[in-house]
């Protein structure tokens, strides 16, 4: 029996796809209208799941309230309401994909959770389209 | 018994909440975050409404494939993936809120679609939030 | 104050849009792929709105689960799983378009509930369109 | 043209359907497994909508997070967590249907926004029913 | 090729998150307001997964309802419109986190399923928090 | 660190659950009002999930446009507005429960896709009730 608990928090970001080192047309050609200069941007959903033992003092794996903890304080205060590309330190001279942005937020919250307690994020950019990064 | 049906669609687009007229410390304290200088953004939703009798030749108030055609033309076209401060004609020199937002919307709709038949639009910024124009 | 109560409910049922007074060429231009002879389903859902004064005895407008009996056996007994071109009676030489199945809907309910108790009822077809009436 | 913006909040409670002046078997009949002696509670879904005029220095009908202070503050701080049975001052006495709890909110919540600024309220008490009140 | 079938089915339920052999204090640094003595409750999903070969007779892996039948009588009958603390005979004397709650469930469908049929249940509390308990 | 990237797609189809190899009475029983002769439909929500590294030149595992164009080619130009029984080749001879489609689309997009890009499918026939297919 394998048992995990999940988080989910809300934030949005402004963001743009584009990578300088390739020209104009190759951006449009990649990212489509997500290269365009002017940024857009997105109300993301991050799913945080840890897997561990259940506590039997308190009947849980972690407290709920230490998880949005964490999760506020490393990421959400760092990326809610911000421009991915130019306000967010951990997402400098990254490309702000989902897949990049996802990486990025599972290695802090790998260090901050410790051990092997993050099992699995979910970032979910639109109602279409999610990433999942696992152990 | 009165008649109306509804289309649903959806776009994402950046912004920055600002009034240039006034000071920083006033935009922060009626804006809060959304005023930040690198600007954010949304996944927007919107719904259009109409209302009208039911033809008896098609069972149909207005085909839903020409609502969508007018929405994407006169809306989605010019606002997805798009930046609201920048980039978007009907928005030039209007603070986008989604109040103003929806009412520059509710305007173009409203002569789109000609006569009474638009009733309401609701356009949602969060999970949380929206803006309802009705007649 | 004027205080309403809705009730929620789903149901599954195939139709195909076709009207046998015109050409197949005119029902593709109207309907398009709704018009495909084979014929396709939703999974629909009906909300169901009464208003009235709050009886104090009870606290209630009117009983959720006599709004649910008269719902299950009003619409929902005679149109789940069904095909709403052959095998619903009310539906008999009627195009079902949302306007038009929501019209019937609206006449049986409205005789059902009495008096003005019925206030509005919304019939989705899809997380994209949906077709509203009231009083 | 009407604008309205409504904000949606969230809370948990407990609560017993259970009339003293009846019979438990008449409490039975009315309310069903609602009448259990023990409780149940739900996840409610509050949705606050105000009308006005847009204030064109802000762009904004009212702050959303004025909205958000006057809803957390007079209603969410006194019944998140908290039993409506027993817990609740301002439905002392008041059999805590959705209809009853929504009732109450109203006529707080008129009183806080004050003039005619309050133009409807929603209560989801579960995805299958809710209570709508409106001036 | 690995095939599971999923089944949701909802419930509602009251609850109190307190250990007795802890003081007030410490009940309320783990648990804050869910150790509130009236207790509260919430609207409950549980997602049922089973996994195992397509029967080719009937294209079923499992028929849908006969896992609801199951959950129906096993689980939904035993918690619906109950209070977790007081009335639930497999909940007696366990603290009802959303992990302690989730883990009983596991172990009852798991052998009512029978074999090792039973993959992953889904116990969702609120739209912010869930656990997952697998095989 | 494994990491997925998911599109969902969504469309509407007509079926019939029945085993022409059976008895009318046996089909009843064992698929109850889905083997009723007229049919029914649902609208279905397909999510197709890749896995694999990022290419760190685009910062995606895939772009999502390829995954949207393939998935419109393959599977949802086939089966968007048809009849599975009837209209589907790939489904020919097949009974279309949700286990036997989603296998028949696994297998297409599993070609499509090419390699081990293909990591999982969940096909949902309703807001009740999905199947998974996973490497």
């Amino acid at each position: 029996m394998n048992t995990k608990i999940t988080k989910r928090m809300t934030f949005c970001a402004g963001h743009r796809l584009y990578n300088p080192q390739l020209s104009d047309e190759k951006n449009l050609e990649i990212y489509g209208p997500c290269s365009h200069p002017g940024g857009h941007g997105h109300n993301y959903i991050l799913e945080v799941t840890v897997s561990g033992a259940i506590d039997p003092k308190t009947g849980m794996i972690i407290n709920l309230r230490s998880m949005k903890e964490i999760i506020s304080r490393e990421i959400i205060a760092k990326v809610d309401h911000k421009n991915l590309n130019s306000d967010v330190d951990f997402m400098r001279g990254i490309i702000p994909t989902t897949e990049n942005f996802a990486a990025e937020i599972w290695k802090i919250l790998d260090r901050s959770f410790g051990g092997e307690l993050l099992q699995k994020i979910m970032l979910r950019e639109t109602e279409n389209n999610c990433v999942e990064i696992c152990r």
